[in-house]
């Protein structure tokens, strides 16, 4: 039994991992820390896990957690992966972490948009957790920088038809879809109920950070540059992310075309579900689940591509997909753990 | 393995059945029936179950269900099941009912509140289905009446206190809340986004017929009439109850002497949980599980005790609990392919 | 004082009518008509409104409303007017029609996309009621066809500078999100609470009615064809829709120009609200007010033009629009009747 | 022209005080103060008002404001006010206090549940703002403590039953529900959307502050000790508060006896509607209002009243009683100000 640890537990993130890992057959969740919640029960923290989860939050020590887990699990805020992320490889452990901080190549980027990187050296080492994508590459790692939740509802739908050169680059526009837990448990003004009730606003417009990450994956895909315009927008729900794609195309295509494209490409990847006709994915049907779900429809007036997908944010846009990597990375069969039942409604 | 079959699997309770018995590991879900959506699949009326559920919704047919199935789940509106339910038994299936027709021991009783009963020979021989009450009855069981919603949040933190003749029965007031799924599939004004949105109110108010269900049952727990004031409302949520019961004590109680009778009577029943000092029960911890987190204070200053309880009204509140009583009935764990994990939020 | 009557008073669109009507200082609401309360007070339909409203619904006669009424507001669903509007305009009433049946220039557009129309000639004498555009032919108009929510919020942002031919016209891509109110008050499944809760997704992806409509104004603005890319997207919300338009320059622009000509185009209207730097507009802002807010980014690294703008759907996208079209009419300042303060939250 | 200033104008209270007062036709709105927004225009904190306010926040100082104004809300944390009230009153102002400092008559119960009082000699010539109970009081009044939302929609209904010794005031259980706006703007965990969404919870079970509040002014009536079981819940909406009392009769009462006990002590006050036959208040109906809809029910079989009562726990619940007190004070008619139409949905 593969013992796996829990730094940052009491996030949202955080705290979704520790659904899962309670409930996954294949390992043990021995070690829980959070930087607020210093000595109190997890389930004191998150009632809702009343009875299923034991364990203690602790405050972060490598020296410690080395010995309690053989695999760990990063959901902290950026630049404080960075630093604790180097030890805990050099004492043999297998990572994914949740931040920003190992999902880029190159260390300028990464400084543009968030800090200087203090561990650079790892960037080419650390893999993007991309999972059907780079599912060769995790296999193989000991560090994997886990997507974003906007990237992985973008990447996901676009990856196969820029790898098959379909798309005109210089046409592709995002506009993107957050629930409020993707803000994070941290109180703030913006994300109080009463902020947030009948309110649906962009943000970040055009300059938000997960947008350089995007372009970085997406142009090594394509083998040429590649940008996006990219607006996020924040919904008065939970949980769930739901984004529409418009590109033009190289040349005329038809939706079956691109369907089939995508289909081949994620053929016996079971989180990949690709909607039929005429229904566009909903946020609601991915609740909870490691699903992403993907529409396609072609504006034959415009000659315009229209992609759609929708993903849990924080399942498979964080703790889900970081799950299913390191299943990746232990040779598990990659739905391990994961395939809880999806609620109706 | 154990073939199941779920009639009237479209409404919110039939499609929560279907995805509890999808997951559970000790029987084969094999038929599902329909009246709005014969021949369609499933998984097309839910798209969130696309890829779990193959099943096809299919015509009621006595005869056909009875070769496809050994355990059947009736989720029909009431007066619908007393007619198909005593076919199913002659033909010797086991039979889980959700409605109201088989909760009443008392056939003039049911008459008075829903109509007459046109198989009230079979009462004596349904069980009440409250799993953690009647479990040695729900064993040998081949017909459950599955409790109302509202009664089981109710019914699940009185019954101990009143066979301990700790309360005054006069004095029962019970204020109880319910998300909107309560009120089923079926598209109605009231219960339009737009109409339950910042709403908030009280509805049939000491007339709904949940009322004479928990009366029936408390009376005759406490071997005397017991009448009580239930004032249901309706919350801008989608799934979840939660219910605060006042009453006056026989005599002079202590908040720990409640929740000891409590915890005592519930021991080593997993889906009770009681909360601990200070927490009142919350929905949202209890969502997508078949728990019943219950709370205890006590008004010292007026010698009243304050009950409280929360649980998911489609799961414990109507397809869990069932899928509990077939657990029973089949002489399984009562847990069985009810433990999925619960969501931190 | 001019007497006003509500035909279709019990719709939401409706509903909003006789709210905005009743506390207008300059006319007097004296009829409502429905289909489904006829003898029913509308403050028993709408409680918000009790004594407030006094008025009873009654059946549409031609006849009765003509004595009543000098301006007749029609807020049935497409093809119920465009069999009374001719009738009514015969008795010299002037007319506000909400639906689709006199947005239209050309009949046969409306055909495609509707029925065939059964009162064509009244077309060309209709004026398309987008007051802050057609203030002129408002002002002389006897018939207006009061435009699309989506339209509303589409064509206030993009005319100006459509008509200032600053972009490309073959790059227009709009998406769109509206809360729920804007499919009306039948009774439908999909507007159910529990199916839009934690729900977000597009429909009617690139077919929506509302695109025709738009497409025939933009080009006779444009002096030139422009078709554009339209998704419309669901938002679990009561009220409200914020639309961001992504375009092509013609030739690279500056983000203050854009902000300029938009501020000049519509210098003195008191409902156009232009963002300020950095600010999105956010439906919530706009709730219950007859408010357009604008705001304008361009994506410099792409040289895109991103719009947005927010309304409410029910008033600057319905009523509100429909009253202040009313008051141009009548010669009365626009705002009339209008300027209820927003609410902070 | 009264002018008039808000302490505290930025939180929920505050900035529905400036919303109202903004749009009043008898007073000038001429000065705003807050502690964290010094120097900030108040439309760039609340966007819905850009274009109908433009004063610019200020710090708190005496001096200045006296100059400004002549009458004075104070909407700020308890302990504040009692600070700054003493030295506006001194300078002439009129003061209506929307914190708890000035609501008790006795220091000692005030300070039992918030602090010690450092005014306390002003709480005899304090006057409590319940605007229809209070009225000759409230007329000659230089200092008016506003009420709490929870006991405004507790008092209104009550107070008429009590003082007509209708009921048995060992019976009284109050079970109230409010919207989240009610925890203020202030950014805290609990308030979070994504910890309130799909919640529904009791909160302070019989230990809130608003309770010693309601026992003080229901005793005073009564002219005897009365004691509540009191237990607040938090809603999944932003705005409003919707109320459910239970209590025993002296002797068996008829629900016309206690409809119309209540219709005539409020006779001829605006604010308060009777609810007819059959409909329960519901906070939807007066959102964003001052009334406060009441709604009558005997469950005859159990000889219990249940009062059912519905506000907006901004407006009736605090900004609004407190320019409806203004209006008294100043010898207005109570509604001045204050009759903005309801909106249907």
């Amino acid at each position: 039994m593969t013992r796996v640890a829990v730094v940052g537990a009491t996030g949202y993130a955080g705290a979704e991992l520790v659904r899962i890992l309670s409930g996954h057959p294949s390992v043990e969740l021995t070690a829980l820390t959070s930087r607020q919640h210093i000595g109190e029960r997890f389930d004191a923290i998150f009632p809702a896990l009343a009875g299923r989860v034991e364990l203690i939050c602790e405050k972060y020590n490598a020296g410690t957690l080395g010995d309690q887990a053989d695999v760990v699990f990063t959901a902290l805020p950026h630049q404080l992966p960075m630093e604790i992320v180097p030890e805990l490889l050099k004492r043999g452990k297998k990572v994914v972490d949740l931040s920003a901080d190992f999902r880029f190549k190159d260390p300028d980027r990464y400084a543009r948009h968030y800090q200087p990187h203090t561990a650079g050296d790892l960037l080419q080492q650390a893999v993007y957790g991309l999972s059907e994508v780079y599912l060769d590459e995790i296999r193989g790692a000991s560090l994997v920088g886990n997507p974003g939740c906007y990237p992985t509802s973008v990447l996901l739908p676009l990856i196969p038809l820029v790898k098959a050169d379909l798309l005109d680059p210089a046409t592709i526009v995002v506009d993107a879809k957050s629930g409020v837990s993707g803000a994070g448990r941290s109180p703030s003004l913006t994300t109080l109920f009463s902020e947030v009730s009948e309110s649906f606003k962009p943000y970040k417009v055009a300059v938000h950070r997960h947008n350089p990450e995007m372009e970085e994956v997406l142009s090594a895909e394509a083998g040429t540059g590649i940008r996006i315009t990219f607006v996020p927008h924040l919904v008065p729900m939970s949980r769930g992310m739901q984004t529409t794609i418009y590109a033009g195309f190289r040349k005329a295509a038809r939706r079956e075309d691109i369907h089939h494209c995508l289909q081949s490409f994620y053929d016996g990847r079971a989180f990949i579900r690709m909607r039929k006709d005429g229904l566009p994915p909903d946020s609601l049907h991915v609740r909870g689940t490691n699903y992403c779900d993907i529409g396609v429809e072609v504006d034959t007036r415009n000659n315009r591509l229209i992609l759609m997908s929708a993903i849990d944010n924080l399942v498979k846009g964080a703790a889900g997909q970081a799950v299913q990597n390191m299943n990746i990375m232990l040779g598990l069969d990659e739905t391990t753990g994961l395939m809880q039942m999806p609620y109706p409604l």
